[in-house]
Order: structure tokens, then sequence, then C-alpha cells
């Protein structure tokens, strides 16, 4: 593995002190990062590396999947921090940044191997590349890496103008665009479990399927984020990545022991496959929604509109449905409903694929639930099958059966730990090519513009709930319904089992 | 539900108070025994209704799966209970039974249905048959069913001469053939999965599936039944009926909302099916064996032939394995291996299908295993699917991971409720019909005539192990084995972590 240098710009902010650092901290433990690294915290705050390695050991200690056992490794850990004072705007910032690197290269004999990792607002990217480029800090004896996080981009337009920008300095393939949807050990399951299961195989077709629901609903709000949230709203900042992301993995069909150009080539297979929207169609097709006052947890929470920092006539959607339809010879004629939004009433991220009736009833009295293959993605991590099966007790009745595998999550990589790995060995597998985003984009674009221009309707929702009831209409025109919105009382036995099993653990 | 009198021949016996009674009380207390019945106990014993009713008692409390909550409720059950002493030899003793009969239907003024059960050996069936015919016992007002418990003959000969006999009192559809394996829950489940689950039935073809394994392990050895066990052995005792049951029940392909006569006409199909044993095959697709000394669970255990009662050269087999084809549409091409046996390492009844390879690998290095659909039976139910997932930790490694349902099986009817109560019903669904019978002794005649000319050798195996070894060339020569001899580590940690789960419970 690879001696580097890992460069992190925001090492003063939020997702570096959750996320970052005791990503870094599991890997360490894990002994999944190289024998040689150097951790560079970058940020404008007066601070020197006592307080930086302090600040660190604190995320980790309050952060870290795994807990601190032995303080004395922590410290050993920790020697490899080092902080350097850094305006991002400031050319000669980036010069005494390239000092104290090679400085420390040098020491360590190391090859010049540098990750520069963008924690930092999307307005940065650019003015970042662009000193890395000058000041000479991307060596060009090691490699580099230019990891940044979304959004990429406003809409279609800027997100291949800051694209272009970024190529000036970085090849595609040193750019590494985190979806930390991708990251999520469930998520990359989905790849191994369509390849190498016959069993899946055979079902994973328009000839089976009826339709496929991906579902990522918030309990929250705004949060403290309105500035940013009431400029982009639930397409932006979930669908157009996170949901497009997911559909990709899912209806992808990967080649045998693919290669990272493999996956990412038939993601991008997918999205061009995705039928676009005509503008006249946003209507029919896209359900827009913004939360009302309402209660969560019986918990009475406030309107969007008058959430502060929003004004009170906004037309942001906090809430997106949408309906798509995949023309290639797998997917052709199965729906896909996809919906995310905030102040719901429960947090879940999950896909469900729903299968055809096996054979068409003589009568309509009897049709039991159709089969479903459910994957949860959030908060807890299973798969499982819904199957139909002769009640043993009550034997003329047939009920639900769940082959069942739950995720024990506290042992698993969480998904910053599997990216920050995966970058570090120049594995761009689980990151978002840019053909990606920018199709992703290209689907988007016609429903930012109905929203711009309100040729859709924006409908309220009150806050927990499972948003406006047109997204319910979406999916009932067709036949269907959302899942487990109303879980049957045989699916609230499974949770419930799950939670019961999970306390004795 | 029809008012009916239970008349039960040898309840006196091992099988009336182990499985009977029990069943019989857990009925009563599910409310699925009808308001008005009486169950007549005979025997030879000089019992009365006093000793026989303590009698019972004393079998619920050692052997119900429900316990006695409300002594009452049990004092209730018993004023149900009748004796009458009955030698079966003698016309007089059915005509007392009879008018004993008679007296109590006008009592109660209940019409005079009557299931006559026999928990008697094979010998005493023309002989009952006979005399309720000539007694009058059948009444023609009501209806009659007469409930056997295999062995139905010996071989093909004298099986279809006890049936011609049995006919001349009864009617097919009167006659209910107990295989007590097609009570089992489990069993009864596979009807309905196959049928309403479109995932299996996409699965459930030889486009999908490599081969098919049916096991029966037991641990026990010959037991108290040397004098009979000596004279059957596993092909009679075990694989004519319970094994080629299982076949039938799995590979059949039930209608929607199938009839008893559709079910039974589909397992025949499947027996019709079967590619017959020249004799000349037998040698190559049949192995037998007999258990040597050996030990199990760290006892040491004696050989079949020093066993009390074995004559020391006894050529009987206490072991059989086979592969059979189906030679139908759907099954064309799917070997079934099928075995049972007697002091194996471990108590264990299951199906297990594997599938196909996905895709053909281009180096063998990365063969995932297959994906498997096991069905457990015994001792404990459960069904999974075995799938190939990436490993969330490392990565590059694609580790088993089991979608499961397991069934808390103490809540659940034993074999002998569900069938008693099917036959109360008139329901023969799980009753074995005469042409399986017919069609089951046909095809093990080749291997009953084999074995007793000495043309199959017989494979002395180990007590404790899995039979002998040519078992296990006969699914190597095929490029397969015997799925949970040796059950891989993940296999192991999930049947561990079942048990862990159930000590909670």
């Amino acid at each position: 593995m690879d001696a580097a240098s890992f460069i992190l710009f925001g090492a003063t902010g939020d997702l570096a002190k959750r996320k970052i650092f005791p990503a870094l901290y599991n890997l360490y433990l894990d002994q999944k990062l190289p024998a040689q690294f150097t951790v560079f915290g970058l940020g404008r705050r007066q601070w020197d590396d006592h307080i930086f390695k302090a600040n660190v050991a604190q995320s980790i200690h309050s952060f870290s999947r795994k807990k601190v056992e032995d303080p004395a490794q922590l410290e050993k850990f920790l020697e490899s921090f080092q902080f350097c004072i850094l305006d991002a705007n400031k050319q000669e910032d980036y010069v005494k940044l390239r000092t104290m690197i090679e400085t420390r290269e040098q020491q360590l004999g190391a090859a010049p191997n540098r990750m520069f990792y963008l924690s930092v607002g999307p307005e940065f990217f650019e003015m970042i590349a662009e000193h890395i480029d000058q000041s000479g800090l991307g060596s060009e004896s090691g490699w580099k890496r230019f990891v940044i996080e979304k959004p990429f981009g406003h809409d279609l337009q800027s997100a291949r103008q800051l694209n272009r920008k970024l190529n000036e300095t970085f090849k595609e393939e040193e750019i590494f665009r985190i979806d930390h949807y991708l990251g999520k050990p469930m998520v990359q399951r989905l790849e191994v479990l369509q390849q190498k299961n016959p069993v899946l195989q055979a079902l994973w077709t328009n000839r089976y399927i009826a339709n496929i629901q991906i579902t990522a609903n918030e309990t929250v709000g705004v949060e403290e984020r309105s500035g940013y949230y009431d400029k982009t709203g639930a397409v932006r900042d979930m669908f157009q990545n996170h949901m497009l992301q997911l559909l990709m993995m899912l209806t992808a069909h990967f080649p045998n022991n693919s290669t990272t150009e493999a996956v990412r080539f038939k993601k991008k297979m997918v999205m061009e496959a995705v039928q676009p929207l005509h503008p006249h169609q946003v209507s029919n097709q896209v359900i827009r929604g913004q939360y009302n006052s309402g209660s969560i947890n019986g918990e009475p929470v406030t309107s969007y509109r008058e959430e502060p920092g929003i004004a009170n006539d906004s037309m942001n959607d906090t809430f997106i449905a949408a309906k798509l339809e995949i023309d290639d010879y797998f997917w052709r004629g199965v729906p896909f409903y996809i919906r995310t939004g905030k102040r719901l009433k429960e947090k879940s991220t999950r896909i469900v694929i729903e299968f055809k009736e096996p054979i068409k009833q003589s009568t309509g009295a009897d049709i039991p639930v159709p089969n479903l293959l459910v994957f949860e993605i959030a908060p807890d991590e299973s798969i499982f099958f819904q199957l139909n099966a002769r009640d043993p007790i009550y034997k003329e009745q047939i009920k639900p059966l769940f082959l069942d595998f739950q995720v024990d999550s506290k042992d698993l990589p969480e998904a910053y730990e599997n990216l920050i790995h995966d970058a570090w060995h120049g594995d761009a597998t689980f990151f978002a090519h840019w053909d990606e985003v920018e199709l992703s984009w290209k689907w988007v674009q016609p429903i930012l513009d109905a929203f711009a221009a309100n040729t859709v309707p924006l409908h309220l929702y009150e806050a927990g709930s499972f948003g406006p009831k047109q997204s319910d209409e979406l999916l009932n025109k067709d036949g269907f319904h959302w899942w487990f919105d109303e879980p049957t009382l045989e699916q609230e036995t499974l949770i419930t089992e799950r939670n019961e099993e999970k306390t004795y653990v």
C-alpha cells in the first residue's frame, strides 16, 4: 500500500470531526493505512499541531465506531498529524504547505503521493484546484488525487463548467467524487449480489419484476443549513446524486469480476437508458412537495416556511417523488418510483423490488401479497425476501414468510472508511464518474426548469406524514402503492422481532 | 365440522400414548374437534373406562405439546373417552363394539360418522377391515374412514394384494394412508411455497437447478424393533414411503388453489416420470449400507450385526443412497440424490436445492459457492437461501450470506395433529393415495430384488459417520457432494447463531 500524504482542506470543520478523523482512526486500527502516512490538516484558524491533535483525539473519542482501548496506540496514530494554517485564497499559504509536505516526505523517505481531500464548500473547489496547480503541490513524481463531495454544480451547466475547470489541473482518473451512499456496505453489496448469485440473476429482469421503489426518507428538517438548503432543495440535495446512484447500482448489469471501468461504464449505460423527461411530462411524473407544520414522534414541528432563514413564500422542494423508466432489454416496462424528503414519518432508506403475480388468479378473492425483495440501507441494514406460505395453524390462510438477513452494523466499516480506503488505494469503483454526474444532471434539468418556472404544483404535506398524497397517487394510478408506509401486521412483527433480538446481543 | 366417533384400534399401544392422545388433546384445545365426538379405545387388555381415561390423562401430561393448564378442561375432554375390550380376531367383539357406538350415538343424537384408526401392526389391517364390514360397523347413513399407517405391504405384490383386500370394504376415498412426513409443517408448506411465489417458481426448473439432495439421517440404531427391522431395512422402512413422498411434494407442479385430487394427481405424475431402474442399473445408482460399530456423540455403539435379535450375518440395509432422475420438462437433467440411514453422525432431515453457477468463470480461482435453497425439516424447521456477497470488511473476498427463516416449532401443530384433523375433515390432501404407494413400490422393486439376490454390494459404514464412502462417490462422480456433512465455517456460524437466539427466547 502506497505511503501518501492526506491533505485535508477544512480540517477544523464538522465533517472532518464527525466522519473523516474517525474513519482514518478505524482504518488505522484495522491496519488498512500504509505504515507511513501523514495527515496535513488545513484551516484558517490559528491552531498548531498540538491543538489539532487534541481536536482529532476528541473527535475520535466522540465519534469513532471502535472505541479507544489503547491510549498509546492513539498517541502513535496522532504522531502522523500536522496542522498548517491556510487561507484557501492565498497562494503563499500553498507554497508554505508544499514546503511542509516536502520536508515531511524527505524525513520519511516517502514518495510524494498526495491525496487532496476537500472537506469544504463547493465554492472553494475551483480555487483550491487552481492553487494546487500553481503552487506545484501536485508533484509529478508521485500520484495525486483530488477528493471532493457533492454538490458538483448547481445544475447541468454549472456542473459542466466546474468539471471543465477542475480538468485543467486534474485528469478524470485523479478526481474522486464522493457520493457517500456508494460507501454504504449494503450499497456496495449490490454489485456482487447480482454478479455471483444465479438465483438473483434469474429474477433480475422485467420478466418477473412489477416495479421498483427507492426511498430515502428523513425525519429531520432543514436544520442549520437553511441558507444552503433553500437554494438547493430535495432534487439537487438528494435526488440528482444519492437517489440516482442507488438506481444505477441496482439496475446496472455488472460483468463478472468487473473492473472499476466496467462498473462505471455499466452505470453510465443505465443513466443513458433512463427515458428523458420531456418538459410536458414533468407534471405527470414528478411530485414536488414542501413540509407544512405537523408532528414527528409526538413533537410538534414547524412548517418549512416558518423555519429560521427561510422566506415565508419559499417554493423550495423538501420532497420529491418521481417515476422513471429505463429503456433497455432488462428493464423496459418496469416503473421505478423514487422519493426522498425531509420531515417525514420515519428515517428509512430502502429499495423494494416488487415481483409480478405468479399466475393470474381465477378470482380476486385470495390473491396473496406479491413477493418482495427488500434491501434496507438505513438506519439498519438488512436484506429480505417476502414470500407467501401456508399458515401452519390456520391452513386455509396464506401468510407472508420472511427470509431475512440482518447485518450487525456495529462491526461494519462506515461509508467514509470505505471511501477513504478506496481512494487511498486508487480504487474509484465506488466514486461517481463525471459521466454519471453529467447524465444525472441532464436527467433532472427539466425538473429544475419546471420547478423554477413553477409549471409543476408545490404540494404542502404535513410534517410526520409520508409526503403529499400525490406521491401515493403516482403509484396508485399504475396499480401499486409504496411499501412499508403502512406495514402489514407480519411486516411489523418481523421488524419487532429483529429489534428484540438486537436487545439480547 | 362433523360429529364423529374416533374408533382407535391399538389404544393401549405406544403410538396412541405418545402421539394420538396428545394430538387429540391439542386439537381439542385449539377447538379443532367437533363439539360432539367420542373416542372409543380398543384393546385386548382388561381395561375399563376409568383405567383408559387415566392412561390417556397420563399420556397427555407426558407428551402433549401444550401443557395442561386447566385440569377441569382435561376432565371434560376425557368424558368423551370410552374403552371397549376387543380381540381383533373375534367377530362378537365387533358386534359388541357396534352396540356401544350406536348407544352413544343415540345418546348424543349424533350422526353415525365413524373414523377407524388402526394403530396396530399391518398384519391386522385386512382382518380388521373384514370384521368392520361383516359386523356392520361401517354404517351406511354416515361416513366411514379407515386410517392406516405404513407399511402398506412388503413389496409391490403384497401391497397390491393388501389394497385389493381393503377395497372390498373401503373405497379408495375412504382409506387414509398416513405418511407422517406429509403431516410435518415444513413439508406441508412446500405446496403453497411453490404455488404462490413467483420468485420460487422462476427458479423451480432444470434451467437453474444443478441437483437436489434429500437426506433423512438418524442417529438411532435398530432399537427394540430388531424383529421388524431386520426383515424390512431402510428401503422399505424409509425410502419407499417417506423419501419418495418428500420427492413428490418437492417436485410436483401444483396448480393454483389445488384440490386434493389435483395435488395427488400431480404427485402421481412425478412418480410416473421417475426413470425406472433397470436391474443392471441398481449397482450404479444405489448404495446399500449397514452400520458397523463406531461412536455417536462420544458414546461407543455396537455394529448392526451385534444388535440383540439380529443375525450376525444379516445382509439387511440400514442405509441407502440412490440417484434418481425425473424425465419431464421441468426436471430433465437434474439428478436427485436421496439417502437415509441409521446410526449416522447427526439427526437431520433436509432438502437441499443446489443451483447452477451463474456464469462460466474465466478462471477457476474465485468460483463462489453455489447458491443453495435449503428446507430443514427435522429436528428443527427452517428455510434458507445461501447467497454470495462481498465481505463488507475484506472486500476482495466473496462470502456466503444467508437469507433465513426459522420456525418457532413449539407453536406448531405436530404431524399427527395435522393428519388427524385433516382425516376428520375428510381432507386427504396430505395422505398417500394408492397410486402413489403403488408407483413407489414399483420403483423400489428392482432394488429389493437386487438386494435379495445380493447383486449389489453391502458396504459397512462406521456408526457415527455419514454412511459408506460410496455414498459420497455417487455424487462425486457427477461433480457434486453432499451439503452440510462438512458445513463451511459460515454454515456453522449460521447454525450456532440460531441456537444462541433460541436460548434467549
